[in-house]
């Protein structure tokens, strides 16, 4: 059995899903956990406590300039979990710590996540307090993958929230990622390329994103190509000579300069020239694509388009849009994919039950919902209007968001596409009041309840705490 | 040769001091790059423009709450370079793309990095328009890296620079890295323990960050053991049982009747009670400290310490410091991992020069230096007083900052160990004057100056670029 997950793994990392494992004896993220994880294990280790566990994740408070968050994530985690197994090698190393007792270290060799998994499918709007994804399984491994799950869960859901409202800002004008450069890390410029895939963008720069994932990926030239010849005219007319429907960079020494070379190139090339666009890279940019616009237009290039990147964020591209900027595409980089504005979420994965009896925490802000969950989405017509988080059992009106994604440690089903994400993000999205697809902060705010039975529950079990 | 770096390769994988690799057919994050160096290399690939190459890295302007950076990532990217080799599933996926020739992509099936790097040693103080790292190499190659190479000093210098300040904010209070949940994915939670570590965080709560780089690790409890026990005492005494030199959680329910539980476990224990501190987590941490402080004297614990986390900064760090709260330790997880008021730096990689020849963009607010650069530090006594950006071949007064690190695509000499790179940290930033090591902005910023003949230099190739 363990041998089969572990070949099930392998052939799941050739076809790009996860991260590519080395030597084949175990998860090479395994030990991507905080150490008290693994003291809290030996604990309950110590003290035979095995009963079942619920760990809800959640995201507390909703960054001030956020009316939602686009859940994302899920996959990675289910990947980790389906293939969670400690090495030799990682066991020798926490030997090497000197802290753990050698039976908890040979009960770690078989360990493995054996539980089940509920969550809302990527590509799914959620608000404060709502369970994104719950874990139900013996509390060692609940609690165990607690620092992976958080890990990707906030990646992914910080970032195509993010994305979302790029998106929605550049409304029917595509818009590329350029963040791999900036975004913290090699892990996180993967993932946040397949958020904002979920979340809209047309396409991403990073190839290794695009070899990972299937993502469609672009680019053109950079500054340095310029710079690198002899003149603007002869870099522009070279790159164009081998990669004739390129997009060609304009703003390395003076913008409209440069786009008055590509009409320059265009008259050379005659029925040759395919040029498809210019891109703007600094500067005042609606100023000069106006300029680039009139400059294109007089020379009759109608069909040469006007890419612009630069430190642009939903902000400036909806500032951009409104003031008529001739712009048909734009280039997002650090502003996206740092989340520059909101760069981390309140996120918390708690324990709400444990041996069948609901658990909470009192820390001040802190609250937890107990026991296991589900959540209800309602609608008028087309619209959804609110929320309700109930028990796990209720049956309330709308539509119930939470699914069973993993049963006794393995997926229930295949993973939807990225491209079926990507459409649930965008239908899902579309549902939501107006006032919470827009940028500015929603007056009031999307409202989530709690149903009587879960307050009453809750009360119950805060009553039975503080007695 | 080929070959043997290959072998090299993985054995330094082994050592833990590269990313895990996979097949050994090539470098796993090979096209971790954006497309567009890949059209620019076979633009150069079918113009047989083979001539060397300089780039730059620098970072343009300081976050308004930094006032110095503490340079990072110059190991991952060593690595890097001298593994950089694409796997026959790399060429395939390019080749599926449709945008390539094939003669080029063969080419391709060869390539490597073969060129020398100069660089400040990481632990290294650095401004402005200074550079970090300098590149020079066939200009294919240069061009090739720089998605990977910004990726990774970015990430490392952002979170470097921010842990500085945290660490000087806690004085000779230590601080652990509690990051790992909510740093952006797992290649970032990692690198930044490393960087951390050079900054000067004693510890990490990351288990494979320790594992892989040699850090010590640390950690206790979570909310979640103490609520899946029946009570908060039987908790607390469980856990004390397994680990008696433990830290102890105190605020789930109630912070100061939680402390008063710890010393009820101490009378119980009597001589067996060897807790070493307890944990507050939530809530006014410094009122709370001077409560849990008289609680623990009052019945003679005055040797358990008070270790204090939950959304710190160097910002709370330093009131509750100054406001003499009796804390003896802080864990600092999501504002440090994401440099939460700063995510990202104004970094770039810029061509400087190709085939002899000073280079330079004039694209407004992204001015470049031209040329191969060297950075001289001016002391007075025991301090540094400013810095000059020279030419490369220029003997200035000071320390020569920049370090030949790699020779035709190979190491010059091992990597510093990590405690000496956190050592040189140290000293260096020891060494700057006051208010440039003070957590305000300091007015006037430590003073960066060009040499004469670099100034001379960059007006004769501006001149010659804007004729």
């Amino acid at each position: 059995m363990h041998r089969m997950r572990q070949e099930v793994a392998r052939a799941r990392s050739e076809g790009g899903a996860v991260d590519p494992v080395g030597g084949g004896t175990g998860q090479p993220l395994a030990l991507f956990t905080d150490l008290y994880e693994l003291t809290m294990l030996e604990a309950y280790f110590r003290h035979a406590m095995t009963g079942q566990a619920v760990f809800s994740l959640f995201v507390r408070r909703l960054p001030a300039a956020r009316n939602f968050l686009l859940a994302c994530g899920l996959e990675p985690v289910l990947d980790f979990l389906e293939t969670l197994r400690f090495s030799a090698e990682d066991l020798d190393y926490l030997r090497s710590l000197e802290k753990f007792g050698p039976d908890f270290l040979d009960w770690l060799r078989d360990f493995s996540f054996t539980g089940d998994v509920f969550a809302v499918p990527e590509g799914t709007p959620v608000f404060a307090d709502e369970p994104i994804l719950e874990i139900a399984a013996p509390i060692a491994e609940a609690q165990y993958v607690e620092t992976f799950v958080i890990n990707q869960m906030h990646l992914g859901t910080l970032l195509a929230s993010k994305a979302a409202r790029v998106v929605a800002a550049a409304g029917a004008k595509p818009v590329v990622d350029f963040g791999a450069r900036r975004i913290h890390g090699t892990d996180a410029a993967l993932k946040a390329a397949r958020a904002f895939h979920i979340a809209g963008v047309a396409a991403t720069s990073d190839v290794l994103a695009g070899k990972r994932y299937g993502l469609p990926v672009t680019g053109t030239m950079a500054h340095s190509f310029i710079q690198a010849h002899s003149s603007e005219s002869a870099a522009l007319a070279s790159f164009a000579e081998v990669f004739p429907e390129t997009v060609l960079l304009v703003d390395t020494y003076d913008t409209l300069q440069g786009v008055r070379k590509v009409v320059e190139l265009a008259a050379r090339l005659g029925d040759d020239f395919r040029v498809s666009a210019v891109r703007l890279d600094s500067g005042d940019l609606g100023e000069l694509a106006v300029g680039a616009r009139q400059i294109l237009d007089a020379a009759g290039l109608t069909s040469v388009g006007i890419f612009a990147s630069g430190g642009l964020d939903e902000t400036a591209i909806a500032g951009l849009l409104a003031a008529g900027a001739p712009i048909d595409g734009f280039g997002v980089g650090t502003k996206m994919g740092v989340s520059a504005d909101a760069p981390d979420l309140d996120i918390a994965y708690k324990l709400c039950e444990y041996a069948g009896v609901g658990r909470l925490k009192l820390s001040p802000g802190k609250p937890v919902l107990p026991g296991r969950k589900q959540l209800f989405r309602v609608s008028e017509g087309e619209a959804d209007v609110g929320d309700f988080i109930s028990r796990a059992d209720e049956q309330l009106p709308g539509r119930a968001l939470l699914e069973q994604v993993m049963r006794d440690g393995a997926r229930t089903g295949a993973a939807p596409s990225l491209d079926r994400s990507r459409a649930r993000a965008a239908e899902e999205i579309a549902r939501l009041p107006q006032a919470v697809r827009a940028l500015a902060p929603a007056t009031p705010p999307y409202p989530v309840g709690i149903s009587d039975e879960l307050a009453r529950y809750r009360d119950e079990i805060t009553e039975a705490a503080t007695r």
